[in-house]
């Protein structure tokens, strides 16, 4: 159990961090941290996500439908602490390199990554020699349908691969959680330099 | 209405976050904010856009020649107040992307974006699965007669196209609006990503 | 007549803006400002530029031979003040963008600019509808040899074209100039940025 | 001798500046000063490095095993100490270029710099008409092994070339190293730009 003033702390700082980044633009973006078996918070809709204060959030309750406020997009939050008690927060934004990236791997439904030492930035990567997959789901208005398709999206692992503890929505941008919100921050910045790295190889001359 | 001093803090906050980003290099682009039916605030010409002070401001009325001492691109800021009563700010930039993508689509008149949740940021655009346009208008000096070109073309919209809340000048730069400072600067920011997004398709192995 | 108190503090913000900008990588590049018909102050050598201070600037005479303890690169700056008395200060750095630009533009000794509002930054530009040339010249280890070079090169305009306030040598970097310490980084600025937009323009896909 | 809160406050200083650079992602990356010939001071394990106290730092023992709790890569930092009296700092970081351009070097072993005036800023290197190598070594987990591999490569320098104060590893990241923390990192802010200017080159058409 943690308290909701020290979590809505970490993900003020958090935001803070993604804002300066370009990980929120244009008001997009939110952010949630776990409470306890039953209780998250989570951003509330359509703030400005580089200078949140603490009446900007909302508690949510995991196992009841989002409360009026909440974004639009909180069943994907929600889903991900249903499914898996280890989920302690949650971030979600919109960087240009994930959404290019998103875009490329939508047809295959996820990215490769391998040889990458920040492999190792991952929760339970040991190596750079080991295979990574973002897991890719197409995007879609209807959040409730598409937190059930992330969801059999995620539980369907190809051999050979790790999942990357985040996944993308085509042409949108990234989940990615962990632990902690340090744990997902750590996550989340790795995804964007792996990537990255990923994008500007599609730029080079072979 | 809204009064001059709150309508000049705004413009300062949102250039010395525009100038932060890169889209006012070199003195260049100017804001302006909607005061009443008949009047409105501008930038000064000429000065830093990332350090204004209240004194480089000038008070326009709507429906008369614009002020000496105002930019020359004043005439472009009149006529989106006078042809729009919902237009309560203008943003004008030159960021590298806008510069380029401009020249892009200079010959087809516009640049279309498609299947990016971030679409989402332009008020009235309400899902990723619709075609937005960005007018594109060819440069000029004489600035009178670019104020009616651009009117012409805003008021000329192909089926099956939203447009977004802006146009670019090609070579040049861009011109976002809202009801607000902050929807502009929404619209702005969601303007420069997305065209940021097609130069890196533009660059991109196919 | 400028006061040496105040050429240092405008050229001591200079260097801090130019730092966080990418354009004094590694200790390197000067800045320098006249301070009458005989006298310049320019910055020590060896020193980190993002963080000037008074004692870290060195008066030199114009018609002497620099002085020990200036940069190997001072005959570049004594030259500019000596060949036109309008100029008013020198800014000299490396960004990546004219780095790479200098070497493409190497052969054909400039590079030509057109169609760009942006133009009129440079002073004595009033459209974008006229070729702007930035001269290029190929870099030397010989400082005193090469200042001769420069001002042969700077001397020779082609017919049609009009000289950016600035010029790069090859591999090396850039030196812009103006009459104030002002309007030498206005130039600065609009080179990097017109620049960027070109070297944005060899990575695009036609 | 320095003293260990001198080489401490210049470690935090120069760690705020490659986190705020982009060299230090997601917590990776290690940074170290010789104290004497006996003994250096290693950051610790897992801390992000932008924020660095100095409780965050271990003193190591240079010719003994890594005490517990100190990084990984230890053994590569203690290994260019023993080898080399002079080296008095080490900077380990990831940066995008350098993960990019050792993966494109890693067949040859190297990666070679021509013509670029920036090559200056490398200590012992004075002038653009001499080609740096800079060392490449495949990466790997075994990081005892991994030391003498490293030792093997940084020993043998093929004729015609200097070697740059710093090497690669494969899809990893990039050590630096000088006489003072100062001198490391010059020499690792001039190797991020010479890089970034060699992947520029693989994005451009020719």
């Amino acid at each position: 159990v943690v308290t909701a003033e020290h979590a809505i702390d970490s993900l003020i700082e958090a935001a803070r961090w993604m804002s300066a980044r370009g990980l929120l633009p244009a008001t997009s973006g939110n952010l949630s941290a776990r409470l306890s078996e039953t209780h998250a918070v989570i951003t509330a809709s359509g703030v400005d996500k580089g200078s949140l204060r603490p009446q900007d959030f909302i508690v949510l309750e995991l196992h009841e439908p989002p409360r009026p406020g909440t974004s639009a997009e909180t069943p994907l939050h929600l889903r991900l602490y249903r499914d898996d008690a280890d989920v302690g927060a949650v971030l979600h934004g919109h960087s240009m390199v994930s959404t290019l990236m998103s875009q490329r791997g939508e047809r295959e439904g996820g990215l490769r990554l391998h040889g990458y030492e920040l492999q190792k930035a991952f929760a339970g990567v040991g190596t750079h020699d080991v295979t990574v997959e973002v897991p890719v789901v197409p995007n879609g208005q209807d959040v409730e349908a598409l937190a059930g398709i992330v969801a059999t999206r995620l539980a369907s692992r190809a051999s050979g691969v790790v999942h990357a503890p985040c996944y993308l929505l085509a042409g949108h941008g990234f989940y990615g959680w962990g632990r902690t919100v340090a744990d997902a921050r750590r996550h989340v910045e790795a995804l964007d330099f792996l990537l990255g790295c990923e994008l500007e190889k599609a730029r080079m001359r072979p």
